[in-house]
């Protein structure tokens, strides 16, 4: 029977995950493949640690030299789940400068530095695969490469951290505030210590930045991408946008338009029915619309040990059977793409929804809809609360337009907050997506 | 450029989307695939009318001789979208025996003698690529072929008929009669003439054969498969099922179990909140759970010219990269394999929803329920019928149970439509599915 031998180079949540996989399934992975995931080598600093906690056969080497296994000639793949980016890339270069295919989950990385490790992967005749780089278990990137490859693709967007989006769903069900929703996913180990990533929107722009390739043949840079993230999200909001018919996700948007396309991160209101409003929790979805298939979704768990661990043993097998060498070097998306032409975010038109304290006194919506009107937005629908609430002079008036110019949106709330009447610190906008 | 050759026989509603999509996107398909797809030959008897429909370039030629593209050295693959299975099945061997691969969407012919053509392609060093007989553009098969492949299958189950999934949507929102459903489906172009294929449960059958073929690894016959389709569903039951909080669904599924799978097709209760409770109209959707990944979704449109069509150009691309060679003659699921081991449905344990029509007298709930102990099936909950409608004497009571097993509960219902209280002919039965 055909081998094929791993180095696995960190060994955390996700990689432990890959050795147990590799190591707990050989025979059902081996009648599944015809051929033989070897787990040759586990490279990482915690020596000690990792002795005692992995239970590793003899044939296994546990090191902390990141040289060694890309010397031995029996290392078929490394599979890199360092993190981080220095490190990563050099053993990702110095593997495949050795000969070694490549299996990542580093979408950080990629985002940043794709370009340039594909570029060497094929000099090298090597291949670099990243199915656990976006949304876990969903095999999107294998769609994206391969069952739509027949496919105009005029969108692919999603719900693409799960952390995000159990925040979300916490604020929304449990009415809860934003610390609270996050702490809640610190404590349930959804949210790192630091969760500055994922609540600033960083994650998906790499997701988004790895999925766009692949969908329009173009480079995209983590810099093309707008991104605002869901630190500033308040209960009321959901509360608001519920009751307008709309739930609040984060989404990582790509559109194909006129011009070039929209790239952007940042919360949305979904219409209820919409096939991701209903994706809550930790979990994550993908739409993609093409010009034959329409629109194809794909949900599933974007994070954690196993659905991670799965899709990083997917893209072993893949190279094991040697089909996804060929992909790689094939396609001319892994190759020098042109770089992506960026619509800019002013000049998008979509529909708004914002929110705005003013003072509780006659003529105040008046200025405000006069303001408006000046820069092109019209209403479409508003909520105006009947009252100031005890203690408070001012009111509070939900907005939903018609669709408008993202420019003229903005300097119209920038003019409508430096009114008088105005609270400006406390104005929220959000935007809505009818993808 | 590397060229591949194709040969398209049968140049119906899904042909001629295909001819029209490697012959209209030449250009972008070539970009992304870095090889060119050649459309040499239509195969169809209906020469003269597809000679004025067609805009064929003097490279194509129209013939319906079923050998002389296969005499052609040129042609690498057959497309067989001819339906039936005698000259389908003929046309594949000796495509095969030729030295072509094979790209079909017939279904009823891969659960008839999948095993046959299967051989008959390994033999010869050549594959049959069938993503489009499932579930149209959704990528079901790649996903459990190649994604899925580290994964062990605990159940794959969906909706796969689209025809179907149209008529109980517009019963169940429209209140329609299942006649008029079923023509509104007819008028609109998604069920056939003679929709008996669709409606009685068979082309969910075929694409459960071929499914669970890869999801388990077993060979699945058609026969294997308990069937039940749609025509008998009343209104009323999507009614009363709605106010329990199911949807009605017809679902092929496929679980493991502890002593063999379950295989089975009929129509289902899901709760309200599942994910494919809320797939209305001709959508498709398939859930995957695996060991590792847990739940994943897929949905999107099943059926049609452009999202088949799009699904054959998708195989054709993976054949024109040599791709999908390799995983046809390495993974095992396409070689010989053990036949599945059945768990009859008289063993399986679920759910049941039941409606009886009773005379409205004193008694009668208790007679039913005596035999229901009897049998060990206890009742959930129960809607009864204030009194009987003007004209009738029966009253309408629904029962759904806990869990029960489905020999213990034919047996109860068939002593109940005995009962002299009973109108046995107007009982109806639904499985509950909860996986």
């Amino acid at each position: 029977m055909k081998q094929c031998g791993v180095a696995l180079y960190g060994c955390g949540t996700v990689g432990g995950g890959v050795a147990e996989i590799i190591l707990g399934r050989r025979g059902a992975l081996a009648d599944r493949l015809g051929s033989r995931l070897r787990l040759l080598y586990v490279v990482d600093k915690r020596l000690r640690e990792l002795a005692g906690e992995l239970d590793l056969p003899p044939s296994v080497r546990l090191t902390d030299d990141l040289d060694e296994p890309l010397r031995d000639p029996d290392v078929d793949v490394v599979v890199e789940l360092l993190g981080g980016k220095t490190v990563a890339a050099s053993v990702i270069e110095k593997a495949l400068r050795a000969g070694k295919d490549v299996v990542t989950a580093n979408k950080a990385l990629l985002a940043a530095q794709g370009t340039r490790l594909f570029g060497i992967a094929r000099e090298s005749k090597r291949s670099i695969a990243f199915e656990a780089s976006v949304a876990g278990c969903i095999p999107i990137i294998a769609a994206m490469r391969s069952a739509m490859v027949a496919e105009r693709v005029e969108s692919v967007y999603g719900i693409v951290n799960g952390t995000c989006n159990y925040i979300l769903t916490r604020m929304s069900e449990g009415a809860l505030p934003y610390e609270e929703a996050l702490s809640e996913a610190q404590q349930r180990g959804y949210a790192e210590a630091d969760p500055a990533l994922d609540v600033e929107g960083d994650d998906s722009v790499h997701k988004l930045a790895v999925l766009a390739r692949l969908a329009f043949g173009v480079e995209v840079r983590e810099e093309d991408i707008y991104r605002e993230g869901i630190s500033s999200i308040e209960p009321a909001d959901l509360r608001y946008a519920h009751s307008l018919g709309y739930t609040l996700k984060l989404l990582a948007i790509g559109i194909r338009g006129g011009d070039g396309l929209e790239l952007r991160v940042h919360p949305a209101l979904l219409r209820h029915g919409h096939p991701l409003a209903a994706v809550g929790g930790a979990r994550n979805a993908v739409c993609v619309h093409g010009d034959s298939v329409g629109e194809v979704v794909f949900t599933g768990l974007g994070a954690g040990r196993w659905p991670t661990a799965s899709a990083v043993v997917a893209d072993l097998c893949r190279i094991a059977l040697k089909t996804y060498q060929r992909e790689f070097s094939e396609l001319p998306q892994f190759a020098e793409v042109p770089r992506a032409r960026v619509i800019p975010l002013e000049e998008l038109r979509m529909r708004y929804y914002f929110r705005l304290s003013c003072l509780d006194r006659a003529g105040v919506l008046a200025r405000v809809a006069g303001v408006l009107g000046r820069h092109e937005i019209s209403i479409a629908s508003c909520i105006q609360q009947d009252q100031a609430l005890p203690g408070e002079e001012h009111v509070t008036v939900v907005f939903m337009t018609h669709e408008a110019r993202e420019g003229a949106l903005r300097d119209a709330l920038a003019e409508i907050n430096e009114l008088d009447c105005i609270d400006g610190s406390r104005a929220r906008m959000l935007r809505v997506v009818d993808v």
